[in-house]
Order: structure tokens, then C-alpha cells, then sequence
């Protein structure tokens, strides 16, 4: 940054006049221009593109974080929350982070030192839970699924058994290889052997079947800017009764304040006692959340699982009809509202990519280890729609088709 | 919750037409209904009211958080950020939180166990940062003066020589008592002693002068709802080289991925690598910050901090006029942007604050130690405004009035 002294005209903003400026440093010039977002069809692995209901809700005024009225909308969004998470659980809420710290606040309450963490790993985020777990000092076993599969619940029920945790991590879609992975008896395993059961339905939440307390679900937790269609920047989460005693008497106090679960639910109304500051709460983001579960409450949640479905049959028969195969060959272990497909052999994703941003549609590449291999397509809410996604995958192939003529005459004569 | 079957009327949105619902459970009742957001004017400690050019920013459509209409829009924050701060520091971002989620981010990446924390308190933020340096393992000793007052410098100079800390906490505007801690020379002995100097401006940043590079600071943070007039969910922050340099030399790694300065360092674009995956960034809300830069920028920083020097005149004149007396005493040390006002005897601050919110205007009651003895009255960017000012005194007065009258008629009549 430059550090120069600059003259400005005279301004009377504010009833105040200077006839000169103090500002000892230029301001940055890009500021002085207005910010460029193009329109863009969010088929990515999220954020996938906000309901104009969801949308016209940020622009609205703020209210203080204690004022009644956002006290109401707070408990309106517990009631949703329990809604889509299926649970009678008091310790519902969203922590005012992104996706990412939801699994954060999970694992920061659930786990003290001396735990044992069973991580059931399918693919990126079953390796950050475990990453996690190593920098706060915990032991880790892992059991993994090549990438495409799930693991085998009787594995996951025998793990426990054998390993017997404190804590068991299961993603349920895991974004970065399209994998649903079954849940039905781990509850039941955890329970058995004295483990909590957290689950991440961050990218599989709305969009396929989950019940946290059919399931026995000890704690779970999920992003807004996926099925929800709202903007990212809250975690949902719920926290069963067994997870709170469990925190409740830990040895050690929780090592986050920003994170610590009971403070948290002390300030969402979760406990029935008086309410304390815990921070000031991102106010629209919280709007958005809001208008969301309204948005989703008024569908139906089961409605809203079962047209993902539909909908990925839709995804499915267009890629067969232009020659694109599904990643996860197994049809039962696909996530219904992210689907990855095969790059074919010899084409460059990313050109593909490219060339669909361009065109002002987004879809995305692998993560981690599914880098190169395949494209993710996001088909999340608003966006689970028949004529969307047959318009995405027709640009798709067309885009494929460009690459693979570009390289032909790159090949021939160049 | 109530598990019920519910039939609903035949839908048919998004292309898919069903006759009955599935859902097993009611949704919420409350969802069903349009949210209430009444209009308030923000005169509290935060947040502040939203610009309408930041407003307006918050309903534009998402972009994803790695397309480069987006990564240009960090690098606008970014700059906008080292021009507020006034550093040249690399490591210059927003955490994905609200401003609590600044001193965690802080904190976690350069303390580690064996370290020794100076905390400077002048009230609550002090407490809250020995409050996690508990939570944290870490050893703390504080420094502490009076509400209502600020800890002379020399003896903080001479804490640091004795204690020889490896990390100083001083929290500039103190929100809950409306101090403004004088910083000059504390980075002087800081570096003298091998200690790095952390800073929180959460309250105090664009509203009181502030210069990162000049006062040797290693680590500020901040928040956006403040003097910034956007919306809560980002927390502004920067380290130093010499900041960075420790935190690369940790023998342990840091205890969070959400909140690592490096990994967030590179997501932003600090340190020329390749970018990785790190969080998927609030969108909306990072919108909403470049469009505070901008208003920012566009005024001038330090003639954003003249104004609410003014006006910090105009507030105490009007408070003096209406027989009312500022908590701070010593004028020097008073922060102009948050003004802490003596509750008169026989007074329930509750009752006048209740009335205000009546009428549609925010002031606030004490934090932590200091409730009942004082209100808090935020003058935070557009609400620095000289005839702003005088009708929220106006209104405090009128408030004040109606209470005392009420007691009066209590005490005479029943």
C-alpha cells in the first residue's frame, strides 16, 4: 500500500464539512469501484444459488441479537432445525460458522483427552475429522471405504465393538466422491458399547432420508448453503441428551468459548434458563435461515428428500444419453442431490469446467483424491428441477465435445 | 414436536406433481408465517444499522467461494482491511465467524502449552481472553484497573519486563465500560521482551485512531457491525511477519482447522501458494464487508475517525444538557464511538431502556460488571450523526422522566 498524503474535494457528509482530507494512506482504488457479481447457476457441490424468498431477506434491517423479535426468529429456526433433523433433541441450534465448524464445535465438546475417536472414512471428510481429532490430541482409528464405496455397516458395527470409542464420525454424503453412506444399526452399535454417534449431513441434509432419532444420532450437524439454498455462514446442529451429560461431565473444560455447546445452547434458548451474551449472532444469515425452513416446512421435508430423488433419476438418465457415467456404480450408495460423474479418458476436467463457468453455469472437480477424476454436480433445493438439470448436463456434453475438437486440431495441426 | 401424518392439497412445484404428503411430522406452525422484522435504530453497543449500499449487497446472488469474480472480491477485502488496520501485514483477512471468533482465531494459533499469557483488563474482553486461556491449559496473569478506567502504560511496561509473557492481550475500546486503553509504547516492550502484542478493536476500529504497523502490533482483530455498519459474521483480522514466523515455529499444531492462520492465510490469498479448499467463505456477508470497505474508503479512515470524535462532542454536550453524566471520567480516555452514561439513582435502567426499544430505538444496559450502573449508547458510522445523536439523548431523557414519574405515582398512590 502506498503511504501518501492525498488531497480529496471538499465533502459534507454526516453534517460534518472538511475542506480536506487527513488520510495519511490512499485508499485501496478498487474500493472505489463497484463490485462485480455476475448472475451464475450454482450446479457445484454448493453454495448452490439462494431462493429470491431467502435472498430479499438479507437485505433486511438488523435487529439486535437480544431484541424479542430475533429472539422469536431464533426459536422459530430451533423448531425448523428439529424439523429437517428429525429430533426431539432441546440442544438444537446453529453455530455462527460455516459448515466446517459445525464438525468443529462437534468434535470440541465430544471429545477430552484420553477419548478414542472411531472415524468411518469414505472420502475427504472423514480424513479432516480425523486431521481434527490429531491437533487436539486424540486417538484416532480409522475405517475406510475406496473411494465410490461405503463401508459395510457390519464393519462399522464390528469396529466398535472391538475399538470400542468414545466417539464414532460418519458422513453421511460425503461431497468429495458423491457417496451416501448407510447409517441404520451404527446407533445401536454405539449405544451398546458406551460411543457417541455423530453424523455429518452437511451435503446430504433435505436431499436424501435422515432421522437422528430413529437413527440414535448423538450429534449431528449441517450447512445452510446446500439443500437449504441459503447463504453459507451458519452450522446447524442438534445435540441428543446422552451427548450433553456426556459434556456435562467432562474432566476438562471445553478448549473453545466460541464453540463450547452448553453456552451456545445457554444463548439459543435451549436450557430454559435466563439467557446470557454468548456473541452477537450473524443477524441476516440467521433471517436467511429462517426463510429457508419456512421455505422448506411449507414443501415438506419428506416432499423435499423424495424430489431429490426423482430428480436424480432425471440426473442419471441424461448423463446415460450422452454416453457420461455416475461415479459411485453402486445406484444405492449415490447422494441424490450430488452426483459425481467419470471424466472421460483423455479429457481435461477443468477445460470442461471452464468452459461451462464461462457459459455462466458451475459445476466442479473433484476434491482431495477424486482430483482429475471426476465433476461434481450439486442439484441442491431450487436447483433439484427437471429442465435445470437436463439444460447442465446438455452443456456439459457440449462442453466436452468443444475440448475434444480442440484437442483433435491441437493434435493434427499443430 | 407432535409425530403426526398430515395431508396437504395436491402441489406441484418444481415440475413434480403429488397428491398427498408424506411428511411424518407437522412442520413448525410458526414457519408457516411471514417473519417479523420490525425497523430500529441501532444506538447499542452492536450491531449498528446497516448502511443501505451495504444492504442492498446482501440479496445479490451467490457466487462460489473459489470462482474469480469472488477471489477478486477477498483481495478488494483484503486491501480494504490493511487500510483500515494500517499494515502492511501479508496475513490480512476475515474470519468466518463473528468478532468473538477473532480472539479465538488469535489465541489459538499463538498460544501453545507452556506459554505465558499477560491479559491487560479493563473489563469484559480482558476477562473473556483469561476466560479461554483457561479453557486453553494456558498459564494467565492479569493486569487490571478499575471500571471505568484505563491500566497506565508504565505498568504494563513494567508487567511485561517482570512476567516476561509471550503473548500481551489489550482490549482498545472496552465495550463494557466504555473505556479507550491508551496502546503507545506497549509494542515497544513487547519486542524488548520477546512478547508478541495482541489487540482487540472490535468496538474501538474506524472510530478511534488506531495504526497497526506504528504500534508494533503482532495480532488486531475486529468486527464488522460496529463502526462498519454491516452485518455480524466476519471478524477482520491481521498477524504480523513476526506473528506468522511463531506461529510456523509451534511444536505442536494448532488445535483447530476452522480458525488456522495459515491454512486461512492461504485460502485468502496472503501468501502467494497456490490456493487451497480451506471453509466454503459467507458469501453474502463478505459482500457486505467490501461494501463497508468501500463506504470506508470512500469517506477517508481518519476522517471516519475525526467524525465520531465529533460527534463523541456533540453526545457529551447533549448528555450534560440533560443533567446526565458519562461513566469514564477522564475525558482522554473515553471511546467516542461508545459512550457509557451513569444511570441516575433510583433509576431501573431496564424500564428506560424497554421504554426506547418501545420506541423503535436501541440503547443498552451494562455487561458483565457493570449492569445497572451505566447504559451503553453506540455511535457506530452512519449512526455518528450529530442529529441523530440529540434525539436519541432526547429520547433517554424523556425516558429517564417517564420512569421517575411512574415511581413517583407507585410510591404516592399504592
Amino acid at each position: 500500500m502506498i503511504s501518501t498524503k492525498i488531497l480529496r474535494p471538499s465533502v459534507s457528509i454526516f453534517g460534518i464539512a472538511k475542506t480536506c482530507s487527513m488520510s495519511s494512506r490512499a485508499p485501496p482504488k478498487a474500493l472505489l469501484q463497484d463490485m462485480v457479481v455476475p448472475p451464475r447457476q450454482l450446479f457445484g457441490p454448493g453454495p448452490s444459488n439462494m431462493a429470491d424468498s431467502i435472498a430479499e431477506t438479507q437485505s433486511k434491517n438488523l435487529l439486535g441479537h437480544l431484541h424479542p423479535e430475533f429472539v422469536q426468529i431464533m426459536g422459530d429456526v430451533r423448531l425448523g432445525l428439529q424439523y429437517i433433523f428429525k429430533t426431539e433433541n432441546k440442544y438444537t441450534f446453529a453455530v455462527s460458522g460455516t459448515g466446517h465448524s459445525g464438525m468443529e464445535c462437534a468434535m470440541v465438546n465430544l471429545l477430552e483427552p484420553g477419548d478414542k475417536f472411531l472415524v468411518v472414512e469414505i472420502g475427504l471428510w472423514g480424513q479432516r475429522a480425523a486431521d481434527l481429532a490429531n491437533r487436539m490430541g486424540i486417538e484416532v482409528k480409522k475405517i475406510s471405504a475406496p473411494h465410490g464405496k461405503a463401508v459395510p455397516v457390519e464393519d462399522i458395527q464390528k469396529a466398535i465393538a472391538e475399538y470400542k470409542p468414545n466417539l464414532v464420525f460418519v458422513c453421511q454424503g460425503d461431497s468429495s466422491t458423491g457417496v451416501a453412506q448407510p447409517l441404520e444399526t451404527i446407533g445401536d452399535a454405539c449405544r451398546e458399547h458406551g460411543a457417541l454417534f455423530l453424523v455429518d449431513t452437511v451435503a446430504s441434509l433435505g436431499g436424501t432420508p435422515f432421522d437422528a432419532d430413529a437413527l440414535k444420532v448423538d450429534c449431528v450437524y449441517s450447512a445452510t448453503q446446500k439443500v437449504l439454498n441459503a447463504p453459507p455462514g451458519l452450522a446447524p446442529i442438534s445435540f441428543s441428551d446422552r451427548a450433553i451429560e456426556k459434556i456435562r461431565n467432562r474432566k476438562q473444560r471445553v478448549a473453545s468459548f466460541y464453540f463450547d455447546a452448553l453456552e451456545l445452547g445457554n444463548y439459543w434458548g435451549c436450557d430454559g434458563e435466563l439467557k446470557r451474551y454468548h456473541h452477537t449472532a450473524p443477524i441476516s444469515t440467521v433471517y436467511a435461515l429462517r426463510a429457508a425452513l419456512s421455505a422448506i416446512a411449507k414443501e415438506g421435508i419428506d416432499e423435499s428428500i423424495q424430489r431429490h430423488k426423482d430428480n436424480s433419476q432425471v440426473l442419471y438418465a441424461a448423463l446415460k444419453n450422452h454416453g457420461l457415467e455416475p461415479f459411485v456404480e453402486d445406484e444405492k450408495l449415490r447422494l441424490p442431490c450430488l452426483t459425481t460423474v467419470k471424466v472421460p479418458e483423455g479429457i481435461d476436467w477443468k477445460d470442461v469446467a471452464g468452459k461451462m463457468l464461462t457459459n455462466g453455469v458451475e459445476i466442479a472437480g473433484g476434491l482431495g483424491a477424486t482430483v482429475g477424476k471426476i465433476w461434481r454436480i450439486g442439484t441442491f433445493g431450487i436447483n433439484s428441477n427437471k429442465t435445470k438439470i437436463e439444460n447442465v448436463v446438455e452443456l456439459l456434453s457440449k462442453s466436452i465435445n468443444e475440448t475434444r475438437m480442440y484437442c483433435f486440431i491441437n493434435l493434427y495441426y499443430f
